[in-house]
């Protein structure tokens, strides 16, 4: 075990607050395309106002740090909807009190600048309608108007929770996440009151628990899934994956590896649990294998948290997979720090010293 | 104490169930004013057509049992709302599990007759522009789809939680309540879309988590607070109240009649707790104590479950009333079943054998 837990002030410090930036100081040499909104009123009349000519609105919601997973979201909400609103806010209240609030990559700047990119690209190809009318990046206070945002799972505040959903996978060593997750997400579908919010097939659980939420709920959006966008060499884009490095980053590979092993298992027509599994337990076990024979300043050691096969509605565990609904193949692993570090060696943020929690699933689709 | 717990299942088979009655089954003369909706996407399509005809909705949510105190919400919707959805769901959620959820009164034929008879009310005195369009009366599977409704506080489900406030009064001795009215509230609200919502103040606690849910969830809905309607000797108009019968209703009475001899208090410029209400708790004792005095055939008994002195946001118990801010003087009580009944008495519905719980409260306005 290694101290997963710890909070790197060293990555707080270097990287840029939301707190203080806003659309008027922003560096770019056009006037920018949308509009940025820091509360919540001047946004529900742009909304009025939309829905009354007749226009359509995707919502994307994320917590900044934008990469290419992010931005295939927004050119699928575009094809869809006339405007579309991203809203960019690092939600607090699904972060547990020892997790990585404070480390976690606050890039508004770039994200800005990714942002505009986008719209010019959307403009020049003029085969989606939509376009990125807003950017909503409120702050804590709006979001939590009433009470300070609790991380802990018997605080006060108003929150959404979805069980057992929340409990878990993910749930099960981040017991206050998907009730973050769901908090907020309630809110934003409330201010924005998109025809369509959009989420990326990555956080799987995510995707069936928001699902259940609007169709608890009967919120009025509905929830379109965007397929898990890839590095060449196949590892899951993430907004962590900056602080891997290219050692960790490498390692991190078996992550996919091992659930395409068991997926080749499925699409091979096994279907019970164990024989699925297994295929992805042996990739991992070569690879922790091989690293734990390299020295401290080769190898790079992880630990497997979960590798699930679950149903795709209720993410109960699955000792055959029933054909005709499939399943959901997901897993988790915890990338430790570097041991020790080479002169010269590209350790990514926060120089190898901050775990990463790597998380990656594959849909199993019925087979009739 | 007494059974108070205990389930009526002799009330269950005497009302009816709104489960098979349907607008197809409504026996009036005349065509029905409004629609009646069991589920969701025709009631969505309506009010779509109603927003851009930019007609405004007034939602006024009910367990049904309608009676005066509703129809005056619905008085005060339609002079400021163009359309008027009534709600009519007994909620499962809000009931604990020894409460009176199977004994709780279901009249739809009445209900539909007093709304038929305030919508030709309406029509006449034509001074307030709204009318009821719509009844929105779902079954327990359109408004639980996923699971069923638990009553259990560590129960399965999508919920919306509000604390501290929903442990607070009402909440100590309920403790599934506000987390279930604020569930089906937030259903409702995103169902109606409605500009606004009419609560009546006779459930205090019941407004202040509400708006608590509305602020911090960003609905998109106005909260309306109506007065409380009393009876003419000041009773609080209540579902429950048609369990009292005419001895325990006047005895009941002690509730008014404490409250406002604490209000006498503050009026008199008395501003501590125990000043206050010390006023209240004289005047329960003094009932309590003559009725004690008479025979289990005269006398109606009842316990005092709290009297509250509290800050009106946060329901925090006040040792001194702010002058700036006021208070919410709040109190419940329950009036056991009669011990015994005479020949011919009029002992309501369940024959005396329902304990019934009373609640009452008066505002405290700011004196400034």
């Amino acid at each position: 075990m290694f101290a997963w837990k710890r909070q790197f002030s060293i990555a707080n410090t270097l990287l840029k607050t939301t707190t203080t930036t806003t659309a008027r100081t922003m560096t770019t040499a056009t006037p920018p395309s949308f509009q940025v909104f820091r509360d919540v009123p001047p946004l529900r009349q742009l909304r009025r106002t939309l829905l009354l000519s007749n226009r359509t609105v995707g919502l994307v919601p994320t917590m900044g740090a934008l990469h290419e997973g992010h931005l295939s979201l927004i050119r699928q909400a575009a094809t869809e909807n006339t405007d579309i609103i991203v809203s960019i806010f690092v939600n607090p209240t699904q972060f547990g009190v020892n997790e990585d609030l404070s480390s976690y990559p606050r890039t508004w700047d770039s994200d800005v600048a990714k942002l505009e990119a986008l719209n010019a690209e959307l403009s020049q190809q003029n085969t989606s309608p939509g376009r990125i009318t807003a950017i909503l990046a409120p702050t804590s206070k709006v979001m939590y108007p009433t009470l300070p945002p609790s991380s802990e799972i018997d605080g006060d505040g108003s929150f959404v929770t979805i069980l057992p959903l929340a409990k878990k996978l993910e749930g099960a060593s981040r017991p206050v996440f998907f009730r973050g997750v769901a908090t907020v997400c309630m809110k934003l579908f409330n201010i924005v009151n998109a025809e369509r919010a959009y989420f990326g097939q990555k956080d799987v659980q995510q995707t069936v628990v928001i699902r259940r939420m609007v169709q608890d709920f009967h919120v009025g959006t509905e929830i379109r899934i965007g397929e898990t966008v890839r590095e060449e060499d196949g590892l899951a884009m993430s907004s962590r994956n900056v602080y891997l490095g290219v050692r960790r980053r490498g390692v991190g590979l078996v992550l996919y590896e091992a659930l395409r092993a068991a997926e080749g298992a499925y699409l091979a027509g096994k279907g019970g649990r164990e024989e699925v599994l297994d295929a992805a337990r042996g990739v991992a076990k070569r690879v922790l294998d091989e690293q734990s024979w390299l020295g401290p300043a080769e190898r790079a050691l992880f630990e497997v948290d979960y590798i699930s096969l679950a149903d795709p509605d209720s993410l109960e565990e699955l000792k055959v997979i029933d054909p005709a609904k499939g399943a959901i193949l997901s897993a988790a692993l915890k990338m430790a720090p570097l041991e020790e570090s080479k002169p010269g060696e590209d350790c990514g943020l926060g120089d190898g010293k901050v775990p990463v929690r790597l998380i990656d699933n594959l849909i199993f689709k019925p087979r009739v």
